[in-house]
């Protein structure tokens, strides 16, 4: 999207973006925090935590996939219209070295906003001692849905 | 598969495995269990919790990977040789319900054994007053590694 | 979809699947034929050809994809309405073996129809001297769309 | 792979990438040409064909997929030690726009070079008129092997 802009259609994105985040209870109970947030970007970063991990003692595939899945899914949040909603069509990651060390980052990007279909990609570090490193990456396409009330919300009509 | 046989290369197989799901702290965070193991064969349920969702109050895509990934991987580690261990090098999960109801179950299987790379696939399948409805399906790749300890081993020599 | 009904919504089901196959040229180019089409599964061979390989001589990914792409996708259109098209959104292919031999063959099958999106999957062998071998296997998601005529074909009103 | 170095290991990487995709018979039968390379990373382009085409008259996603996967496999082979080959061991494509147009390029890219596997990305995008136009996107995972040898390569020791 080198050059391309991309404009929020709701001049309430950050708002919506972030207490979207707040309602995933699975973001609390892992830990994970929406680190920054811009139009059509999406940065979740996690803390290690030793009750996240696989039997390796490296975070799980599935840790990582959520926090790359929510950096990726609310990256394109950031451009859906009002009164809509995303969810995950399918998600796609290569995990290529060991989700160890500190934290682990995950930052999102809209690779193509359209108009249900977001295909977006995130790019996975791990941090271990002022170092990062590249540990996975993700491919992904999310759906700009309306009618699904979040936690919380009414009903739209 | 149909037709070939699966046939484990190490008479442990079914300890084994059941050990190395019980390192995953992950799995013990959330609730998850491994519910059948049989050569080439896993499945995992999780009962729905409140505190593993996303924003609509349905289990988090994450979640789902999670589970998917470990009925594939444990499927593969079933046919792998002693001293090995199995890693995901990447997944692809297609949601295309809403992961809702009692209990989410995944069923893993592989789909070639190889010697260093094993394709596997999972279906999820969502659980609710009695009916089994699909919500996913996984493809993915595992790796059987060597020299990698589990939490809790000795480095293998 | 073990159990569950896939029942076309378009009488011309068949005919439609075969008039479409027929107005893809690289098909042709590469002589691929549909070789069997029922509700919700799809059937492509292709014998194997000197002209159609990669550099160590075995058929190209690429062409895999192809057949397996068009196996899951006509598979999906004999599901959709009439006055419908489908077009691929995403494809995962695994190919876990060479594809050579006398022919590959590619069966494509739905595995979760949806209103816009149908979720497929293919398995690909290759024969050779009477022997099938799995090569590969596909999940992709392939989409109904409608206002986009076809080759030959009027824009629909 | 920001910031970090890709260097060859093998001093003839542009030859032999050169000399692999010139055996690569399918590039030939469809028009392509490798039109850049440089450690890390590969450029395809594809000139429109009619007899390349789906049934709207779009390049085939097979056709598409090939060259996206030769970008990346290509990539990673400028970074394989010499006596090596590659080979592809799993694909993902999300096509999100029509490729339609004067041309179509895939600019391939290692995102991760490992010791066997390679995890490589390419960006597919299609010009008309003087305009590029993004189309899709690939995510997938190359594999270094030895003792395959390629079409008139005599088999390594």
């Amino acid at each position: 999207m080198a050059g391309e802009k991309l404009k929020p259609r709701d001049p309430d994105w950050e708002t919506k973006v972030r207490a979207s985040f707040a309602r995933q209870t699975f973001m609390d109970t892992i830990g994970a925090r929406l680190s920054a947030v811009s139009p059509g970007r999406c940065e979740i970063e996690l803390p290690f935590r030793r009750d996240l991990c696989q039997q390796h003692g490296f975070l799980h595939g599935g840790v990582v996939t959520a926090i790359a899945a929510n950096a990726g899914g609310y990256a394109a949040f950031t451009l859906m219209p009002p009164a809509t909603s995303v969810v995950g069509i399918e998600y796609k990651l290569n995990l290529f070295a060991s989700p160890k060390g500190e934290r682990v980052v995950a930052r999102g990007r809209v690779v193509r906003p359209g108009k249900t279909l977001y295909v977006v990609e995130a790019e996975v570090e791990a941090e271990s001692g002022g170092e990062r490193r590249a540990i996975g990456r993700m491919l992904a396409t999310m759906m700009c849905v309306e009618g699904i009330p979040e936690v919380g919300q009414e009903v739209r009509p």
